[in-house]
C-alpha cells in the first residue's frame, strides 16, 4: 500500500467525503441529455450520495481524434457535482480505446487461444501488451490528472476499469515477444528454463528463445507444457500490473489524491495481492450471481479477501448492483430489503462506503438491462425508495468509518499461484476445484459466524489460532515453512487433500504425498483415488466424502476418521498431529456439507476459536466493527423470520433505539448496535 | 404481390395445372441414368403428379465453365415432362455456385463470425453480398428464361432456393464494405448512426465510416453492441433480398409466367414479410422436427402464416417430406396416414397444392437418407402407396382450390424485427424466447379449432376482434397506436410480458415497462423478476407461471391474477383493461398450459369468438375453406380413435359419402366435406 | 506381417528376451539425474522387467540442431541396460519434433479443420504429409538404426510412437496437396471421381483437380459431401501409414531386429489391418477408462483384436498402467490387485508380454500424474509391491510363451471403412454406433466365456462357426458374397440392422434394405424407423429395443419376433432363414442387455457353439492358450467372492498347486492351469 500521505489512501478518501461513509455510483451523463443532470444533482442530494465514478468509459469523448483533447464538457460536469456537495472519482477513461484508435492500430485488438484477432465493438479491445495502447493509455491519464489535480471535487483517481475482465490473455505476435522477454529477464538462460518447464519431457526442449511461444491451441486433444501455463498465467497478470503502473505513474507525476483501480473479487486472471501493493485504497466490484444459492455467502467472504488485501484497514466497495444485472443467463432481481442487506454486509466487512453501478440505467447498449439507482421507471421505485433508506441508513451508521474489523482468529490460506497450477490440465480429477473447496471452507466458518481472513503466502500468521489449507495444491518452501513454524508456535493448521502437492515449478514433491506437509502432517500418501462422477465414498466419522480419496498411512498422525468402504477402506481420511502445542489437522476427501461442519466444529472447540457472538440462532450474519469511536455489531438477518437477539445493552444505530430487554432483528432485516 | 397480369399469381400457377391442386416434387434426374427418366414419368402420371420442379441445383450441369452453357439434356427434360403432361416449376439454378466458381473467385466463400472463411463442398457456399456471385447468378437467371420463356411446361419460376438456410451472415471484408454502404444509406450522417446504436457507451462512438464492420468475435466474454448486431439482421435480411431481386428481375425480363421463392416458415434470419410483397406466389418448406411433441401443431401455424404472407390468398407448398428428413439427430419416420394427414393440413390452411423434396430418394449425397416418393425399396412401398392414396384425395377434393380460409377472428402480431432485437445478448432471462411464446398462444387457440392469422406491424388489424402480442419486445410508435386504435374501436388486444419495451433502435421507452402498451394496459411495470431456470410461482388464478415475473401496479386495469408467492406476491400477473368497447388484458408471466388454455377460454368469450365448429372431441383439427364452389370443411383426426362429428349435411369428399345421420372420421383420418 | 527371418518377430523378440514372457516399461532416464539411473535397473532387476522402450521422445536430445546428433548418452544408457540383462525396444524416437524443427519449418504444424494452425508446445506437432517432415523423421530412425543395428541390447524397433493420437488429419494446403494426388491415383480421371462422390448432387460436380480439397468447415450447419468425407479418412490413415513406411525401411536399411509400432486399440483413424500387415509385431496400447463400467470386457475385446490382427499368434502389450492415467476427466486408480488381472488377461488372451507407460512416475510435465512401475512416493507402495507380484506371476507361468489361443469359433466382422462411412453425418440416427454395438455384441460373447476373433472383409471365415455381423454398413460385394458362401457351407451369420446398407462408395443398394444382404438374410425392410431419444419398442420376444426398428416384411425367413408396439407393430424384429445347412439371423433393433443375452444363447446352441470352460459361474472369464508346451487355462475372477472352479486335474501355476479336489479362484485374483 502506497500513500504520498501520512494518513492512508482510503482514510484520506473518506475525509475528503466530510467523514462520511462513501455513497454513490458510476455516473455516465455521456448518455443523456445535458437537461437530465440537474435533474441527477437533485436526486442525488435526495438520497445522499455523496460521490460519483465519473468517465470511465469517457475516452471517445475525451479524445475524438488522436491528440485532441475536448474537456470543455468534463470541466463543466466537475463544476456542478463539486456545486451540489458531490464529489468525484475521477477515472483515467481508458478501459476501451475508442473506434478511431482500433482503426489505426488493428494490431492492437487482441488475439485469442484459436489465433483469432477479436473484433471493436464490447469493451477492453486492446491487447495489455500492445506498446501503443499503454502510451496512449498514459497520455489520456497523464492529461487528466495535468488538469484535474486540482479540481476541489477530485478525490480519488480511478486507473482504468476492472482491468483483464474480457482481455485477460492475448495470445498476438507483440504479447509473444512480450513472453519472451518477460522469460529471458525471469530465467536469465534457456537452461534454468528447460529445467523449470520440465522440457525433458516430449521432446520440449527448447535451444533458442525464439523457439518460445503462447501456449495457443495445441495438437487435438494434446497437453500443451504445464510450465508454459503456468508461466503464462503470471505473465499476464504482470502484463496488466504493467499497464496500470503506467497510468498510475501518469497520474501521480500530477496528482496527490489517492489512486485506486477496482478490483473483481476473487478473479482468476489476476493475482490481486500483487496489485494491493500499488493501490492507495483497495476497491472493489462485487456482483452477486443470482442462481447461486450460496451468493450471500460470497459477498461474505469477497469482502473479507478485500479486507485481508487492505492489511485489515477499510476498504472501498467500488461497484454492486441496486438489483439485477444484465449478463448472467437470468438476471434475477433482488427481493425487497435485499439491497440494504448487501450494502451493510460489505460495510460490516470493513468496507467504508458502498457504490453502485450506476447511477441511471442506460436505456441502450449492451448494459441497458443493469438495474441502477434511478431505474428506467424513475422514482417512484422499489429500487429507488431502498436506494434513499440506504443513504438515511449509512448516516446513521457514519461512526463506523474508519473502524476495523475484529482481528478474526482464522486464516485462510488462498494462493493465485496455486489457483493457476491447480487450474492446469491433466491433473487427477476435474472435480478438484479450489476456489470452490475453499469456499465451503470459508462458508462452514460464516455460518458459525467464526470472522476469517483471506490470506497469502506472504502474510503473516502469527496474529490467527487457525490455519486453514483448502486444495493449495502449489506451495513452496518458504511457505510450507511457516506453516511448520505456526503450528509449532501453538497455531492449528487444517490442511486438505490436493495441498502441497508441488513446488512453485509445478514439479511434483516427491516421497509420498503431500510432500510440502507430509512431516507437518504426520501423514505419507502413496496415491491419489479420486471418485467417479457424483460418487460418494463412506467415512467411519464425518459422514461422507466426495471428489476424492486417496492410500495412505499415518506417521504419527492420529486417525480421526478413515474410509469405510471401496479400494482404500481402511486408509485414514481425517487425521490430526499433535506438534508442541499447535495441531496439524489432515482432511483427505472433500467432506459432505454436514461432516465439514461437524469437523470444523470439533477444530474450532480444540484451537478455543470462539464466534462473534454467541447463542444467535441459525441464519443471522454477525461481524464487529471496532475503532476509536467505538464497537460496531452488525446483525444481518438473512432468515424469513423476526430474530431475537440475546444482547441487552447498546444502541441500535438505525432505528436509534437503546437495547433494554434485549432486540429483534427483523426478517430480512440489519441491526447496527453500538455496544456499550 | 406483385403479377403481371389480372389474376394472381397463384391463380394462374393452378389454371397452368389445369384448375387441379398442385402435386409433385423437386425432380432430380441427374442424379440417375436416363434409362429412369421414363419409368419416373410413368410413376408420376400413375400417381398423379402435375408438377415438379426442375434444376434447383442444376448450375454445375448447365454451366459447367464460366459462359458455356450446356442445355440440351434441359431441353430434353422439359420436353419430355411435356409430353407427359407434367408442368414445370423450372428453378435458376443458383442455389449452390460450382467448383470451377469458387476454385475461380475464392473470396466468394463466406466467412464465419470467427473470421474463418468456409470451405466449398456442402451448399450455398457464396457470400450474398459478392457481387461475382450476384452477377453470375443474374446471368444464369436471365439465360435460363430467354430460352424457356415460351416453353409450355413452365409455369413456374423457381429463384435460387431456401435464401440463407446455411449462408445467413457473412462477415467477409466484402460484406463489411457493403454493411458500411447499407449503414451510410439507412443513416445518412454519424451522428445519427450513433445516437440509434447507443455508441455514447463503453466509449464506442464512430468518427468515421471505416471504423464501421461487423459484429465478429469480440473481446471474451463481452456484449457487442446491440444496435450493431440488430441493424446486422437488417443487413443480412436486405443482402440476401437483393440477391433475390437480381434474379428475379432477370427472369421477369423474359418471362411471364409467376416467380416464387421457397420461404422456409419462421426463419429467423429472414424478414419473410419483405419477400412476400416482391413474389407472386407465397411457396413455403415445412419439415417436421419429429422429436417435438408439437410438431402437428408447428404444421399449422407454419401455415398460417404462409396464409397470411399471401394476404389470406392460397399458397405453395413447396417441400414437405413423404417420411424422414436426414438432417435432425434422429429422423423418425411418419407414422402410417401422417403423409395424407400432413398434407391435407396444409391444403385446409390454405396451400392450393402440395409438393413434396424429392421425386426420388437419392443414392448419395448428404440426403441419402431423407426419404422420397420413391423410396430407395421402390413402389412396393408404404410410402409409394400413400403417395398414390394422397394423389387420388387430392383430385377428389380439386374443387377447393382458389377457395380461401374463413377470415380468423384473432390475429397473433409476430414482428420478425422484434424477434431479432429479443434475441440479442444480456437480456433478462434467456428463456424468454417469442418464437416459444407465440408458439403457445397460437397453439392454445389451435386446440380449440380457433383460427389465427399471424400478422405484421404493417398489417390492418380491423378484420380481426383478438390481437395477441406475446413476446413483441421491439414495438415502434405507430403499432402501439394501431393496437390503441383497435382495441378503442372494439377490439380485444392481450399483450404479454416484455413486449413494447424498446423502440426501433432498442432503447428503452422510459417511465415504467411496456413502455408502449403502458396506457393501452393500464399496468406500469417497475422492475423485471425473472424467475430461476425451473422456477414457477404460482398465482391466484390462472395456475402458475414460468420464465417471468415482474413487481408492478394497476393503473386503471383490473386484476385477474396477481403473484402468491415470492418476492413480488400481491404485484398484478394477470390483468384487463375496459378501453371504450374494447379491452386489454395483460399476461406478465409465461403460463403454465392449463393456466394459458383458462384464459384463452375467457378471452375469448369476452370478445365473442366461436371456433370453426363447435362440440368437437379433443384432437380433431377443424379448419374451413370458403369460395365460389363451396364451403369446405377440413376434418382431420389427431386421435388414435374414431371420433363421431356432429354433421348432419354436405359430403364427405373423400369418400364421396353424403351425410345423414353424421359421419365419422377414422383414427389418424381426414374428412373433407363439401358442406351444404 | 513381413518378417526378415524364418521365425516370426514375435518369437525372434522373445526369444532375445531368454525366452521369458517380455515385461517392462517405457523409459525416460533423460528426465532424472544421472544417479537415479543404477537405483533404476537395480530395481528393474529386482521385479524382474526384461525390456524397456527406449527414447520415444529423444529427438530433442538425440538431435539438438539440424544434422548435429548427440548419441553419446544414449550409447552409455543401452550398455547400463545390457550390462544389467534388460533388452531394449529402441524407438525412432520421432513422434515429436523439437522445436528447433518446428521453428524452421513452422508450415509443418498441422492444421485443423477450421484452418487454425496448431502451436508447438505438445505432442505430434507435425502434418503427417509435411515432405520435410517425413525426411527428417527418416533420417534419424536411419542414424539410430545404423549404430546400433549390432547393439546386443536392441531386440525390437519402436517405429515413432502411437500414429496420429494427437494429428490424425491435418487441412493445410500441403495436405491439401497431397489429398488431390491420393485421388488422382485413386481414381485415375475426374469422372470416376465425381461418380463415386455423387457430385451430381448441390451443383458439386468438379471439372478440375485444383477445384479438390479437403473437408474444411462448410457453410453452417450443411454438410460436407459424403464422398469426401470416407476419402478424407482413408487418405488421412495412408499418409501416416506412409510416415511408417519412411522409418521402417529406413530402420531395415541397417538392422535386422523386428520392427514394431505400437497400435491404440479401436483407434478409429487408423485402419489396423492395413498396418498389422507391415509390422513384425503387433504390439498394442490398452487404457482403461476408469469410469466406464464395461472397462474390464473393453480390455479383453481390444486384445482380441490384437490376436486376430496377428493372425491368432501372439502379440505385445506395448503399454498399459500400473494404475490412473492422466488424460481422463477422473483419472481412477486401479484397485488392489487389479494391476495383474488386467496382465494376466491380455497374457490369456494372446499377448507374450506386458509393458507398461512408465518406469519411473514423472514429477513435471503433462503426465506427471499418470502412473508408473515407481510411484512418485517410492517403492513402499501397493503399485510396486504389485508390480513385484506380476513380475513373479510371469515366470511361473513362462511356459506360455508361443502359445496361441485356442481357435474360436466366433468371429465379429468389423471394418474401419464400414466405421468411417457409418460416422458420417445426416444418418437416419446419431444413436446408431457401430463401435458400441459391436462392444455389446462381443459382451454378451465374452459374458458367455465364448472366445471370439474380431476379423475383417479380407480375412478367412471358414475356421468360425458364427460369424457376427453388427452394423457393417458399408459393406463391398465380395464381402456380402464372402458371407452368403460361408453361410451355404454350414456357417451361421447374424447381422444386425443398418448393416450392408451402402456399397464401397457409400452409394446405398436399392431395391429394399440391407441391399448387400437381404436376399441371404430372407427380409426386405422398406423403411428405417429410428427411436426418439431414450425410446424403447417393446418386441414380441427377446425384450425390447432401443435405438432402431423398421417396417418390413421376410422373404423366405422365419420371424423370431416382431414388434409388439408403435408405427410398425407387427414388422419382423429378428428373424432366421435356414441356408442350405447354415443359418442366416437378423435381429432389427439394438435388443436389451438381456434379450440380447437370450438371443445370443440361443444362436450360439443352434450353431453348436460351447464356453472355453462349462459350469462357471459368473463373473469368473476363461480363455484357453495352446501349444508345445502345454494347454494353459486361465481364469479370472471379476467377482467379490472366491470362486470354487469344477476342475480336478492340472496344476495351478501361480500358487504351484496340483489340482485334486478342485481350486478355489479368491476373489479379484487369476489361476492359470496347465491342464493335464
Amino acid at each position: 500500500m502506497t500513500d504520498a500521505g501520512t494518513r492512508s489512501g482510503i482514510a484520506r478518501f473518506v475525509d475528503a467525503l466530510g467523514g462520511r461513509l462513501a455513497f454513490g455510483a458510476d455516473y455516465n451523463p455521456e448518455q443523456w441529455p445535458a437537461r437530465t443532470w440537474s435533474e441527477d444533482v437533485a436526486l442525488m442530494r435526495q438520497v445522499g450520495v455523496n460521490v460519483v465514478t465519473l468517465g470511465v468509459f469517457a475516452w471517445a469523448l475525451l479524445e475524438p481524434a488522436e491528440g485532441e483533447y475536448d474537456l470543455a464538457g468534463l470541466d463543466d460536469m466537475l463544476d456542478l457535482l463539486h456545486d451540489n456537495g458531490i464529489r468525484v472519482d475521477l477515472a483515467t477513461g481508458t478501459a476501451s480505446p475508442p473506434a478511431w484508435f482500433s482503426t489505426k492500430y488493428p494490431h492492437t485488438l487482441p488475439v485469442d487461444q484459436h489465433g483469432v484477432r477479436r473484433g471493436f465493438g464490447a469493451r477492453q479491445g486492446y491487447c495489455p501488451s500492445a506498446p501503443e495502447y499503454r502510451a496512449a493509455a498514459g497520455r489520456l491519464a497523464g492529461t487528466l490528472a495535468a488538469r484535474y489535480a486540482q479540481h476541489p471535487a477530485v478525490v480519488l483517481w480511478h486507473v482504468n476499469n476492472e482491468y483483464g475482465c474480457h482481455n485477460w490473455h492475448c495470445y498476438c505476435d507483440v504479447s509473444a515477444g512480450a513472453f519472451r522477454g518477460w522469460l529471458r529477464r525471469r530465467y536469465g538462460d534457456l537452461d534454468a528454463l528447460n529445467t523449470a518447464w520440465g522440457t525433458s519431457f516430449w521432446s520440449q526442449r527448447y535451444t533458442a528463445w525464439e523457439q518460445l511461444g503462447p501456449p495457443r491451441d495445441v495438437t487435438y486433444n494434446s497437453l500443451a507444457n504445464p510450465g508454459q501455463q503456468l508461466d503464462w498465467w503470471r505473465f499476464g497478470n504482470d502484463e496488466l500490473l504493467a499497464c496500470y503502473r503506467v497510468e498510475a505513474d501518469a497520474v501521480r507525476g500530477h496528482a496527490t489524491q489517492p489512486v485506486t483501480t477496482n478490483f473483481m473479487s476473487f478473479f482468476k486472471p489476476l493475482d490481486y495481492r500483487q496489485w494491493a501493493a500499488e493501490v492507495d485504497v483497495v476497491s472493489n466490484d462485487h456482483y452477486l450471481l443470482g442462481e447461486d444459492p450460496a451468493r450471500t455467502h460470497h459477498l461474505a467472504m469477497s469482502a473479507d479477501l478485500m479486507r485481508s488485501l487492505a492489511g485489515g484497514a477499510p476498504w472501498l466497495l467500488m461497484e454492486h448492483s441496486t438489483s439485477a444485472v444484465n449478463w448472467q443467463p437470468r438476471n434475477l432481481a433482488k427481493a425487497p430489503g435485499e439491497l440494504l442487506r448487501n450494502s451493510l454486509t460489505h460495510i460490516a466487512r470493513g468496507a467504508d462506503g458502498t457504490l453502485f453501478f450506476q447511477w441511471r440505467a442506460s436505456r441502450f447498449g449492451a448494459e441497458k438491462f443493469h438495474s441502477a439507482l434511478v431505474p428506467h421507471a424513475g422514482t417512484d421505485t422499489k429500487v429507488f425508495r431502498e436506494v434513499a433508506e440506504l443513504g438515511a441508513a449509512l448516516e446513521a451508521i457514519r461512526d463506523v468509518r474508519g473502524s476495523r474489523v475484529e482481528q478474526p482468529q482464522v486464516a485462510l490460506l488462498f494462493d493465485w499461484q496455486s489457483w493457476w497450477a491447480a487450474g492446469l490440465d491433466a491433473h487427477p480429477s476435474v472435480d478438484v476445484d479450489p476456489m470452490a473447496e475453499a469456499r465451503r471452507w470459508h462458508h462452514a466458518l460464516w455460518s458459525r459466524n467464526v470472522a476469517a481472513d483471506v490470506v497469502g503466502p506472504g502474510d503473516a500468521l502469527d496474529r490467527y489460532r487457525v490455519v486453514v489449507v483448502a486444495v493449495q495444491y502449489l506451495l513452496d518452501d518458504e511457505t510450507a515453512r511457516k506453516l511448520a513454524d505456526f503450528t509449532r508456535a501453538g497455531g492449528t493448521v487444517v490442511a486438505t487433500f490436493f495441498s502441497g502437492i508441488v513446488d512453485e515449478h509445478d514439479h511434483v514433491r516427491l516421497g509420498g504425498y503431500p510432500g510440502a506437509l507430509r512431516d507437518l502432517l504426520g501423514v505419507r500418501v502413496e496415491e491419489f483415488f479420486p471418485l467417479a462422477a457424483d460418487e460418494h465414498v463412506l467415512l467411519s466419522a464425518f459422514g461422507s466424502g466426495r471428489v476424492w480419496s486417496e492410500l495412505g498411512a499415518t506417521a504419527g498422525a492420529d486417525v480421526l476418521a478413515s474410509y469405510a468402504e471401496g479400494p482404500v477402506a481402511g486408509s485414514p481420511a481425517v487425521t490430526r498431529r499433535v506438534v508442541g502445542d499447535g495441531q496439524a489437522w489432515y482432511v483427505g476427501t472433500s467432506l459432505d456439507d454436514r461432516g465439514l461442519d461437524d469437523l470444523v466444529g470439533q477444530l474450532l472447540v480444540a484451537a478455543g476459536v470462539e464466534p462473534v457472538v454467541s447463542g444467535l440462532p441459525p441464519g443471522v450474519e454477525a461481524v464487529r466493527r471496532v475503532g476509536e469511536s467505538g464497537r460496531f455489531l452488525f446483525l444481518v438477518n438473512h432468515s424469513g423470520d423476526d430474530v431475537p437477539v440475546p444482547l441487552s445493552s447498546g444502541v441500535e444505530l438505525l432505528t436509534g433505539r437503546s437495547l433494554g430487554d434485549g432486540m429483534v432483528v427483523p426478517a430480512g432485516g440489519v441491526a447496527v448496535v453500538r455496544e456499550a
